[in-house]
């Protein structure tokens, strides 16, 4: 046993000489960056230098689930998957659950870090540590589902678990995902990453356990986890029957689901359609991950037309969003649809469908013509051209090639004043939440190191007014730049690092997460934080991400929000008349880089922080 | 041990009860029938009384593997469905191969017997012989492929092995199948049986093992068996690396490739659009049915237009015809997609596309009009309409309801002499033989228990020239009666009842295949039959359903083949000017039921042939 909660290894592949070898993970590394996305930050920030390819052989793949991953802490069971993003150019890093990350720490490992290129279609078999390169021909243009179900016919065993990318990752779509069972690592082009380096697949299975480092502790330690779940009043009542798009009916409540492409939010509140009662009508159970006792998956199976039959784990809130809202469509057959063919092409759902949408306002304003779309009615709410579209983005195909890379890198090509419906921070699509009804989001969006991600902060504060750490008012720029700080930090720690489900915090233990991480540390890990330090090993990951986007030329001007949400008033809802001016963004920006300890001008952090930190490496990288 | 090969375990579950119970298999039915079809059509018999109505509860679906599944003689792990046929009112039963039968021979069952009809949707999960009453709520609506896996993930076992229906089954289609993996006990509508009953899936997984009576004699027979499949001149060097659909050339080249429902027979060969050649640029793999090292099922991936990126196990050749030469369709990647479509529905292959060739027929007659189609042009060659087609038919949406339960009962429903284009026998639809140009296939065709079943009795002679029994001329008559008995007794036996590949017994066993079971038979089970007591078993196979049959008020008169293949020769290719005229057919049938020791009159077995057989009691039943 190396250290209760790890297997101390990392595994590393390399496809250009189709080698593999293992080292042991440091054990002031698993203090100082806990897990998950801790881990691939730190690699990341260590192993790819600036301006490297993030579609070439140099860019650097790393899977790391957390401690408690494999054991049975509750909802613990969670991956990151880091890599530079060819969406941001700034850290890619994306988290999925189901299966495969236990698998991961079953088969022995902490980190795997995937790096250079192989030459042919290759998938990567993993058992017990053990690595083969077999090649992928036979499922290279699969979809995902049947690529993870021939694969584990070809190895004789149905137990493996397979992260793959579906066609759109093979052709490098800047906002292709990984696929998982039918999760997604979703978001900043992961799934372009690994078809770059014609990796179509990782199939795992590993036999081994988690060590625990202290039963009687652990036990407390789960039981008062379990009992904070049990306490929620959200958790179990609500959202396990009905899973996150229940937030569908209250965001369009606030005014701030956002609609056709953020031109409608509040004035189009398509909750009767496609919320809570529509999408009862649609379910037929759920599914969990790993450990997980609330199952927050909704399975749906449409019902009518063209889409009767077709099943999704899902639409989660952000494609009901995505596919929904944004684009008009208020089919929720069509939606499920779409969600489960943006699965199976492996598409971001959140990024193809706001590309989509801005796609559609600039069809609707004749930016874009019949001939630029080859006749495809690109109109809001047509939804059969929604589909249509998603698959000529992951083919390339058509229209679907000059969208295939998202919004931002779509305007650029387009032009004609299109960037100005472009709704992404640093390329990264908005998540389902329009801003301008909730200040706190905008902050975390554009202040995120991977852009416009909710994952990152969210701000449930201001959605649902649970007053952790202080209440506030959601139109209000006053108090956000220290709540952003807060909300990253703790996320950063109690959910990417320690790789626990995000819901939790939000509905379980808001205001004891970074306890409750300290807690569940010592008993399963030996390693003994103050709920201070716990929070402090977030505020390190935002540091060491921060100062890697920073060495890659991002500064205080790419903190910013796309200037529809700036300029444009809520015209209507509960959210009306309500926007982020520029002035707010400037108060809220100086007052999280202040927080930050961070250069309020440039928005970097300073030599004495990143020292403070333990990350004078990187002061030094950035040659503070 | 009860006796090698069989677990000597019949299990019995009542749908309407809710219960289950295991009975002894009697030996003396193992040695009368041997396994798979001879025991569905023995109990069948016994137990479905005349008149059941098929949908009804009375119904029986009962499985059965043979006495090799689950041993290591290679392809011998295939199963029997049997039930009365919704489609033909006579004996339905098919076979399936992939996983699901052996793990029914772990659980420790021969012989399946589903009885009664579930008050909701259910599914049965079958544990070593332990049966569960499940709720199918959660998979009811869905296809085929997520029912398999969600079942999988609720049942937290990736090992269970599924069968279960799609929609088409819950629909009540008389063409819908029953799938197990991407594998379908295609024909004869026995997924709508199994819709009938409320019972969306059975779920099986068993640890046991199956016995070998002389392991001495064991080894030699499956060597024997290994090294006529080793020197066969066709199953490894072409059979494996092509499947089935390698015989669309061949049937093209010899003008017997059925095209636009039989009305262009040879005029229009699309070797060059469906065969070899296209047949290979979409290949990627292949997939095997446990235990078999040939591997025959070509994993396709079209790569084209709407439907890129959709795989499909297959097509085999009688879809390359069903929905290619049938409907005029020459896109690959649409025949690719129609058949993952089908097998996603439930839906039989072959019956779908000849319904569908025939309702195209009738649309370019003006027979059937926009009117009757909701608009749909169902011309010849439009993929896209085969496509929608299909999925109207499982759902019985539009024209859809029309054509749900095959062209029999469209050709009624629509009238207007409609009936002289509807391609069956006894309500089954042809299968990818045009019979004019191969009349030993038309008699099997008018005299299968089956219907126009190409798997009951398969005249390889006059396809590939094999002059076992004896050389045939495939355009005369003359001595076809003989050899559509031995075909039929032998297949019966050695495939249907050994639940053996038929692949094997066509290209590596012709001569001695009887002999071959009957070595196999004595190794594994210890029961001792000589080459002619196991071509007995056929005849008795043969013998039992055709009384099933004429219980039901079956008759000669019902041996007869659609009035087209009669009428009217075939105008262009290598078969041109030739048809099977009434006198043809009369003079086989003369000549079968002489052969058959049956009143040549009636075609009804005598009672003297039945108690030859050891069938008294259905000539008792009978009341000969």
């Amino acid at each position: 046993m190396y250290q209760g909660g790890y297997t101390g290894k990392i595994l590393r592949i390399n496809l250009t000489n189709q080698t593999s070898k293992e080292e042991t993970l440091p054990l002031d590394v698993a203090k100082d960056f806990i897990g998950g996305a801790g881990f691939g930050i730190k690699y990341l920030f260590d192993e790819v230098k600036a301006g490297t390819d993030p579609l070439g052989p140099d860019n650097k793949l790393i899977f790391a689930s957390g401690p408690f991953s494999g054991t049975t802490i509750p909802c613990a069971s969670r991956m990151s998957v880091t890599a530079k993003s060819p969406l941001t150019g700034a850290v890619g890093m994306a988290l999925t659950g189901g299966y495969f990350p236990v698998e991961l720490k079953y088969a022995g490992i902490d980190v795997l870090i995937i790096e250079g290129k192989a030459e042919k279609p290759t998938y990567v078999w993993i058992k017990d540590g053990k690595v083969q390169f077999r090649s992928a021909k036979k499922v290279w243009g699969m979809k995902t589902t049947d690529c993870q179900q021939i694969i584990k016919n070809e190895l004789n065993d149905q137990n493996v678990r397979i992260a793959c990318i579906g066609p759109a990752g093979e052709h490098l779509s800047k906002i292709a995902c990984i696929i998982n069972e039918l999760r997604a690592a979703g978001r900043k082009g992961l799934g372009a990453v690994m078809g770059s380096k014609n990796l179509k697949a990782i199939a795992i299975r590993g036999s081994g356990e988690v060590a625990i480092a202290d039963k009687e502790k652990y036990k407390t330690a789960r039981d008062e986890f379990a009992k904070a779940m049990k306490d929620s009043p959200v958790l179990y009542p609500q959202f396990s029957k009905l899973g996150t798009p229940m937030v569908v009916d209250h965001a369009c409540a606030i005014g701030i689901f956002p609609t056709k492409n953020f031109s409608a939010t509040g004035e189009y509140a398509p909750a009767d359609k496609i919320g809570v009662e529509m999408q009862l009508s649609r379910n037929v159970g759920s599914e969990h991950c790993y450990g997980c006792p609330v199952g927050c998956s909704q399975v749906k199976v449409a019902t009518t037309g063209a889409y009767e039959g077709i099943m999704a784990e899902g639409p989660e809130y952000e494609t009901f969003f995505s596919f929904g809202g944004e684009t008009g469509v208020d089919n929720i057959d069509a939606i499920i649809a779409a969600d489960r063919l943006a699965d199976e092409l492996g598409l971001d759902t959140i990024s193809a469908g706001v590309t989509i949408g801005f796609a559609m306002e600039l069809y609707e304003k004749g930016i874009l013509t019949d001939k630029d779309t080859g006749g495809l009615k690109l109109n809001f709410g047509n939804d059969e051209a929604m589909l249509t579209l998603l698959r000529l983005m992951a083919y390339r195909e058509g229209i679907g090639g000059l969208l295939a890379d998202g919004s931002k890198a779509a305007a650029v090509k387009i032009g004609k004043g299109s960037e100005k419906y472009a709704i992404h921070v640093k390329g990264l699509e908005l998540p389902a939440y329009d801003v301008r009804g909730a200040k706190g989001h905008g902050l975390n969006f554009a202040t995120s190191y991977t852009g416009a991600d909710h994952n990152r902060g969210y701000a449930f504060q201001e959605i649902f007014g649970i007053p952790v750490p202080y209440a506030v008012d959601r139109f209000s720029a006053e108090g956000k730049g220290k709540l952003t700080k807060w909300n990253q930090d703790v996320r950063s720690v109690a959910c990417d690092a320690a790789t626990m489900c995000a819901f939790l915090l939000d509905m379980a233990v808001p205001a004891i997460a970074t306890q409750n991480t300290a807690n569940l540390m010592e008993a399963v890990t030996g390693l003994k934080l103050s709920s201070e330090e716990v929070q402090t090993v977030g505020e390190r990951i935002n540091n060491l991400a921060r100062a890697f986007n920073a060495r890659e030329g991002f500064t205080r001007k790419d903190d910013t929000l796309p200037e529809r949400l700036m300029t444009e008033p809520l015209k209507a809802g509960a959210s009306k008349g309500h926007f982020i001016s520029k002035e707010d963004l400037k108060k809220m920006l100086d007052e999280y880089y202040t927080e930050r300890g961070w250069d309020v001008n440039t928005g970097t952090p300073t030599r004495r922080k990143l020292t403070d930190l333990g990350l004078g490496y990187a002061a030094d990288a950035l040659r503070l």
